[in-house]
């Protein structure tokens, strides 16, 4: 074996990786999640079958890592969430951005894929909890302390719960599409959680 | 044709539809929503495959009328939320009851599988508005109407809003699978839901 023959491969892997990630991400926003193959995937990624076996056990997980890769900060550096010292303008900054993704067609395909696994696989959901949601939710946890801190919200509020109010409406009228997703929503989710849970 | 020959012909095929979503139900519970396929209904419910597209035209179709059947009131009553004068102890009476019905096993995987299907099939998502939440939110917010006459509740409430954060969370624990569901968890919906919309 040479010298240089391992740096190779690993490039080749990675370029293998990043082509696989890219064609799953292409194809659900196509044709929808139902459509999505193994075989689809690979062809278009110009990959063995085998090639994406090796890496991942199922289809959910190659989808998981698809949105994982979208989320990788070139800089490594971790999320936080804005503090002006304003919780109901800081929360309504990053609820208004989340409706609008959530409202955005592009966007909006994908995600629902996901969710759909996640709601039927327990090891992807739990993956979900650790390394996607769970993340997030500590940088919101962490701007929601600075608030409990500062006054605005009850020093004995159930963190997970304030976060379940904010999120779950939204969650439920988009799976279900029974309202519209809009800046005036997300505003209101943010002023009712702020009531239900003020010192 | 004779004259008895029309109702045999339409109990025969009540006994098939019936046949059918008994089948469907039994499958889902067993098998999980993935691997139920009309084939298998159809050799679990005696009849032809074309007996079943002849009256549904999917599989989500047949799954939600599985599920709706199960809600058909022998005597054709309405629907109707207990009205103590309460709405506190008459929303945790409720919302106990509905985390209940997710924590229980038997329960949950069908409607799990309903709720992807849901998820995925906006025309589904449709008909289980229309037929199935429309109904339950309409009596909720029925009672919800009588606390604001009774001033338990914000007299310019979003009805529609205060169904959501008290559902909503509840939805996203339950398809996510992040917190146990638990009679003290409906009691903290019903609570903060009521503190969010006070007068």
């Amino acid at each position: 074996m040479s010298t240089t023959e391992k740096p190779d491969r690993s490039r080749r892997s990675e370029r293998s990786r990043q082509a696989i990630l890219a064609a799953t991400r292409a194809l659900i926003s196509e044709v929808g999640y139902a459509k999505v193959s193994i075989e689809a995937i690979a062809a278009r990624a110009c990959v063995g079958k085998q090639t994406i076996y090796r890496w991942w056990p199922s289809k959910g997980a190659v989808i998981f890592d698809s949105f994982l890769a979208l989320g990788e900060d070139a800089d490594g550096q971790g999320i936080a969430l804005p503090d002006t010292g304003d919780i109901e303008a800081d929360l309504k900054l990053v609820l208004r951005a989340t409706v609008a993704e959530f409202a955005d067609p592009d966007f909006e395909r994908p995600i629902r894929a996901l969710q759909t696994e996640i709601v039927n696989d327990p090891d992807l959901a739990a993956q979900y909890r650790e390394r996607l949601a769970g993340p997030m939710n500590d940088a919101k946890k962490a701007r929601l302390r600075s608030a409990q801190r500062a006054g605005q919200l009850a020093a004995d509020a159930d963190l997970d719960l304030v976060l379940e109010v904010l999120y779950g409406p939204l969650l439920q009228r988009w799976l279900h599409r029974t309202g519209p997703l809009t800046p005036e929503y997300a505003d209101s989710l943010v002023e009712l959680t702020l009531r239900a849970f003020r010192p």
